[in-house]
């Protein structure tokens, strides 16, 4: 934030408001439920959106010292951050950045065999034992060693000279889901490869596995969504505190009737005397543009739904029926927050949570609340 | 870009590159089409996503002297890039904030009557004539004067006492329809406008508007999307250059086969013998979700198909039909490019090319080609 009065949360278009207590009830909640295990926490793509900055050093101060990110770039950046968290870089060991992963302190996920035979070669160059986590995949068919790679290494435990392997861990498809029996399946995959590997701590539970029974959680679980309030659980109600409040400012009120129409493409037509507010956000700032005509906002503990399509930089809503006091220019509407959580508005833009978090944007004034602790 | 080799484009794992040399080609375009109107440049939202801070330099090159921004806080920085250019805000005059636009040289679009009155009283108090521009609303009922605050301003000319209107605006609904008769209504109720109000230069196009007759653009028109690239005439071929290049890089190749399942919710369901490439791209980065199943990339000039959900950091996509030599750990794919635009893309998605310029996501090495002229 400058410091501009414009990013002054008593005058910004919008505020994005992350609840620090809150994410630090969720990881301990978490860190509670997988015990024995451990608790790492996975703070990639700017932690979901939040903002890595705010949410790596709470998640720290709540317990974790074991932190995930997508690439090379996220971990070094969270290094500057928390100088003695163990970080490990989900989408492996980026082509010729072997060194970057020394210097920082960065553990790469070991994906495919080209990923293992590179690691291998930087500790006979260096001279020195490199660590690294290794990634199984049991069902994802995206990133880790396939069936036949994991023959091969079982047959060449050779290939892992000079690498100390610090985690074997795969990763669920289908855990969100209470009944599918994939999780199972992929947990079995998955115990059965461990038995061919050299002996190491093992992870598979992501959010939704660290609901799915304690024998998922391992010697680590990974939970990221769920940290961020996102329902682990679809099935049955949210077992995690809300963390992001999101909230725009009027900029303006309008009374219009039929046979107006608002909105690019007219698409919205006016039945009957309304009232419209004009609100400071549109999709450049994440609100998805699918939530169209299917969107609600709250204003003062009134629903507020959202009329013709979401611009670039407005949206456009129906505050007839609320009170004309709340309902004036400068006033803030609930975007997300007690009313309408993330899952809710992901629902309505026919996506998911994270979609919702990791869109938000970059132009709100963001403000943490809630100590760290 | 930091200078980690991470964000060195030889090994990054996504790739955003700008053509300046097509982005100044397209404000000439739409300036000489417009001519002799002035040709503005709305650069909102980041420039549409592509960075404010090369789009907006090059556009001055290129002949730009008036910018449109949608908040206060984009206009500060943008002043910071182009001393001497003319920038207006768009959503209007933040509350409390009068003397910021004064200290920046930032012109409010008084939306309405709170506004003007607003920045009457700033006037008076500063004892300086204030400018401003004056948005007349013609049926998007969302920003600018409606029909009875107009009739009040008409009769009330006082109210603008220490303001000078340096341009009277209005903005077209649904000009990206070629036959709508929306946009000569528009048109026509603006002029009406115009007629009532102390004379003034007049704008009412946006980048659509600016092909839909040379009445239109009156003196000054305001394309934004045209500029990078999108098409203002979709009912044609597009008459703009492409400016937006988007690469990411190959993670990983896995050979699948029934009854195989790719991804999240295991949706994908082999059917054949295929070959799965993982890409180090997703909806984090912008990519978005609802490209699942439906988007494609292009790898060596060959039609690659995405397959699966689109996840947070990675997007798999099905090559069994790419050249083995062409698909491999480390190479680029094209995501938005000569076989893929970004016009393309927003149809898969089920939104406009607006959206799909405004989600790219800040994890991607971004550089500029093209000498800006």
């Amino acid at each position: 934030m400058t410091d501009s009065p414009a990013s002054d949360p008593n005058r910004a278009a919008a505020i994005l408001t992350i609840d620090l207590a809150a994410l630090a009830a969720n990881y301990r909640l978490l860190a509670t439920t997988a015990a024995p295990a451990r608790c790492a926490a996975v703070v990639k793509a700017d932690a979901y959106g939040l903002g890595i900055d705010v949410a790596a050093p709470a998640l720290e101060a709540a317990g974790a010292r074991d932190f995930f990110v997508a690439q090379l770039e996220e971990g070094i950046a969270l290094r500057a951050l928390l100088p003695e968290a163990r970080i490990a870089i989900l989408n492996g060991l980026a082509p010729g950045c072997e060194a970057d992963y020394a210097v920082h302190r960065l553990l790469p996920v070991l994906n495919h065999p080209g990923e293992i035979e590179a690691w291998h070669g930087f500790a006979r160059k260096t001279g020195e034992r490199q660590h690294a986590f290794l990634h199984i995949d049991t069902g994802m068919n995206r990133l880790g060693l396939g069936a036949g790679e994991l023959d091969r290494l079982a047959a060449h435990p050779d290939l892992l000279a000079g690498i100390d392997i610090d985690l074997v861990m795969s990763h669920f498809a289908c855990a969100d889901e209470a009944a599918n029996p994939m999780t199972a399946a992929q947990a079995a995959t998955f115990q059965a490869a461990r038995g061919r590997l050299p002996k190491a701590p093992a992870s598979i539970a992501n959010s939704s596995g660290i609901f799915r029974g304690a024998a998922y959680a391992l010697d680590l679980v990974r939970p990221g969504c769920a940290l961020y309030g996102v329902n682990p659980t679809p099935e049955a109600a949210n077992p995690m505190r809300p963390v992001v409040r999101l909230e725009a400012r009027i900029l303006q009120l309008r009374d219009v009737d039929s046979p107006m129409t608002v909105g690019y493409g007219a698409t919205f037509r006016v039945a009957r005397p309304t009232k419209i507010a004009t609100i400071a956000m549109g999709y450049a700032d994440g609100y998805l543009r699918s939530l169209s005509g299917r969107g609600e906002v709250w204003v003062a503990g009134t629903r507020a739904p959202l009329v013709g399509r979401v611009s670039m930089d407005l949206v456009t809503i129906d505050v007839t029926d609320v009170a004309e006091a709340d309902a004036q220019p400068g006033a803030l509407v609930e975007v997300i927050g007690p009313h309408r959580d993330v899952d809710a508005i992901a629902r309505d833009a026919g996506t998911i949570g994270y979609e919702v978090l990791t869109a938000l944007g970059q132009r709100y004034a963001r403000r943490t609340v809630g100590a760290a602790a």
